[in-house]
């Protein structure tokens, strides 16, 4: 007989952790979840480990039955082979949902291992319980301080992430984080024996904590429930997807990754069009597309973009990645240029949009210039770069001190705030020691100012190429 | 009269320099460059401004004529207005060469400095020496000692680097340096009124110094000798163009930035390809194929790649980015799947190619299943990546340790040694000061042992695949 479920929200906010397989020594996932979540400060946790009476100050127990307290979730790393057994203790002391970290299961491509995984099911079913995976890092829900690796930002925002990929699970909050998105859940589901992406899209498209969905999906296991969750979720907010197995290597990774069957690349992403998902090719976009979706505010009303920054190479750069993403680069009438003459100096500078001017690199030329370009009708989004140059010295070395930063960043305010128009930054990261500690202050100031970074400039002129063609179909 | 003309040999080994504009106060150009040639330990340095006496230790000359000592090379940083006089005391002073870091003549778009340029060529032809510019930041000529910026690396190697553009002429060796690129010449020629990218590709392609030839063109002056010129470079040696303003707003701001008409960019790429030249699409992907073609060793002799790392997100992305970049991932045996089995762990891992392990985080793992697929006939090249994995906790914290590094790339040249197959390596940098230290140790680690290090699997698919494609067609 199969007993009633627990919903989706239950198991996002367990008032109990059950971590299975933990060790006082050792690198394993178990005590690594376990250290996670002791430092978001989880109210009830309860290593598991017969060998063990302490681990990290916390009496460890025997097994789920010993443990005094209540225990909604289970977090599991303990071989394959004991997954069954394991499966009685859930259902005996009342989980509400288990997360097989545990690999090997279908994916290994060993039949007897698929087997196991159809029991492991039958089991929940029967015990009334949910699977999570099995082969993945499960749930990070900062409100309810249920995190999976220590590097995650537990405040709450408003982007959900579903993910095959565990790695991918903890790789776009972590790489999102410095420049600004916050999480209402991200879910890593693996090989989706149970809840799978079409059940976690049907819930995100509900949720009132999640405005933007992300997803990293290698294989759809039910393509026409997928398909009408997706149109129903993409019809109400936006939808990011980074689909993965594109190419037939890379359905085959897939299939060896998550068991994926990966489905027809070119129907997926007519499907995607036709419901206006934005597509992204890796993480690092789909981070820069949240980015846009997120920051780019006032939302732009068209593709009319000026550029403005410095070099004259990157400034014929930013012109070409620009057009080519997309965006439009209305050239500056004489008049306009005539009135950036007043402030910017003729010799070695680059008026026609793109605008490149050494002396650009104060604040108080960067407002004159932007508050003289945002009133131009032709243009609906300002973006300001620095090119190659190192932040460090950027603006006679002061572009990474608040004395650079906090005028600049009242000036863009006000420019955006006058004109309706958003202000898009491109900060090229360093690779040396000294230039990063300015670099993220740089970057720092400009997060918390909801200011969009990007680190390139063809990665600006993509996502906001994206979210603007998202923005037309929508409306 | 014209007097004879000296060589460029001549003009890239100057006897002594003279820099025009230098200042004791301020951050010009001119006193930068003249704090480099300190730096570099150039012989005779001749600053010049009437204002000063001495500047950075050295007498400050009022003008050329008074200069006791030979000056064969002239850095100028003055305004466009005073360069007709000076180029009367050049002619006086019998110089070889003239650079004009000044801008503000054609570029400008004001006919009466365009005029002005015409009349500087006419000097600089009736008092017999050349002219580098106007609107660059000149040459860098490390056997030489003569340096334009203080960044660039001063060691010689096989590069050469034709640039329109100042600050990519800086770019390219700042960003390829750390990735083991050293350079013959790189000439940053602006505006090209006198020297131009035709004349310096003719001098590459018959440079003894120079094995490879990369340039960044903007507008190309005299398309039939410029075509010419790369045809006989092309058939030599390896060349890689990067062309600005390959769009509509890219032309306008190429124009804006070095008065170039910039070619219909159809028939450019049509000729480019039916010459083999490289085409990239902008600096970091011309340093990616120059570390390509300079570090890929032995050459791979087709397409046929195996990635191997962690991860199995990273693992499906590297997969799908090979493919796409035009590689080739033939599907390792159930033999060879078996014989890794021996050394790997089943559970968590893809042996099909992408190989993804846990345990690939040692040099014993790395060592034996490198040895295993390179001896496979239809595997040409093997890259290693670690994912989106911060390299300061990858190998259990101890990967950018000599204890990892060493072992490793020893087992790596052996493998290059006993497979004749190139390795290549992938590390993702981060964007924090802890991990950057692990990052650049282990980059120096690779490069200093003549291995090909790129920042992304897309920029390393992309790259290898240029070069076989290049390779093909040369043969």
């Amino acid at each position: 007989m199969t007993k009633q479920l627990p919903a989706l929200d239950e198991i996002f906010a367990p008032r109990g952790v059950a971590v299975v397989g933990v060790s006082p020594v050792g690198r394993g996932f178990a005590t690594g979840i376990l250290s996670s979540l002791l430092a978001a400060h989880f109210p009830a946790i309860y290593p598991i480990n017969p060998r063990y009476t302490e681990v990290m100050g916390l009496p460890c127990h025997p097994n789920l039955q010993s443990v005094p307290g209540v225990i909604d979730h289970v977090v599991v790393s303990i071989p394959a082979e004991s997954a069954l057994s394991l499966l009685d203790d859930c259902a005996a002391k009342g989980v509400k949902s288990v997360h097989f970290f545990t690999a090997g299961f279908s994916e290994s491509g060993v039949k007897e291992r698929a087997e196991l995984e159809q029991e492991m099911l039958r089991k929940a079913r029967a015990g009334g319980f949910r699977i999570i995976g099995p082969n993945c890092i499960g749930l990070f829900v900062p409100k309810s301080k249920l995190v999976n690796t220590a590097a995650v930002p537990i405040e709450t925002g408003p982007v959900a992430f579903i993910s095959q990929s565990g790695g991918h699970a903890s790789n776009l909050p972590v790489y999102g984080s410095p420049r600004g998105l916050r999480f209402s859940k991200v879910v890593s589901y693996g090989n989706g024996l149970d809840i799978d992406e079409s059940e976690l899209l049907e819930y995100f498209a509900q949720d009132s904590e999640t405005e933007i969905i992300s997803a990293y999906i290698e294989g759809v296991r039910d393509g026409r429930r997928f398909f009408k969750a997706l149109k129903t979720a993409a019809a109400r907010k936006p939808v990011v997807i980074y689909k993965g197995g594109t190419t037939e290597a890379g359905k085959r990774a897939a299939h060896g990754h998550t068991a994926s069957l990966t489905s027809s690349v070119t129907a997926f992403e007519a499907l995607c069009r036709q419901m206006n998902v934005i597509q992204v090719d890796d993480i690092d976009e789909m981070v820069d597309a949240l980015v846009a979706l997120r920051f780019a505010r006032p939302a732009p009303k068209g593709k009319g973009a000026v550029v403005m920054g410095a070099g004259g190479g990157p400034s014929v750069l930013a012109s070409d990645e620009m057009e080519k993403a997309g965006l439009e680069m209305p050239p500056l009438s004489k008049e306009i240029q005539t009135e950036l003459l007043k402030f910017l100096p003729l010799a070695g500078s680059i008026l026609i949009n793109p605008i490149d001017a050494g002396n650009l690199a104060t604040p108080e030329a960067i407002a004159a210039t932007m508050k003289a370009v945002s009133r131009l009708p032709e243009i609906q989004m300002l973006i300001y770069h620095l090119g190659f140059h190192p932040i460090s010295s950027w603006g006679g070395g002061r572009f990474a001190t608040p004395a650079f930063l906090e005028p600049a960043i009242r000036a863009i305010d006000a420019v955006k705030t006058s004109s309706g128009k958003p202000v898009v930054m491109v900060l090229r990261p360093p690779l040396n020691i000294d230039e990063m500690k300015d670099f993220l202050a740089a970057q720092d100031a400009f997060v918390k100012a909801d200011l969009p970074v990007f680190h390139s400039l063809r990665q600006a002129g993509r996502a906001m190429a994206r979210v603007i063609a998202w923005q037309k179909r929508q409306s």
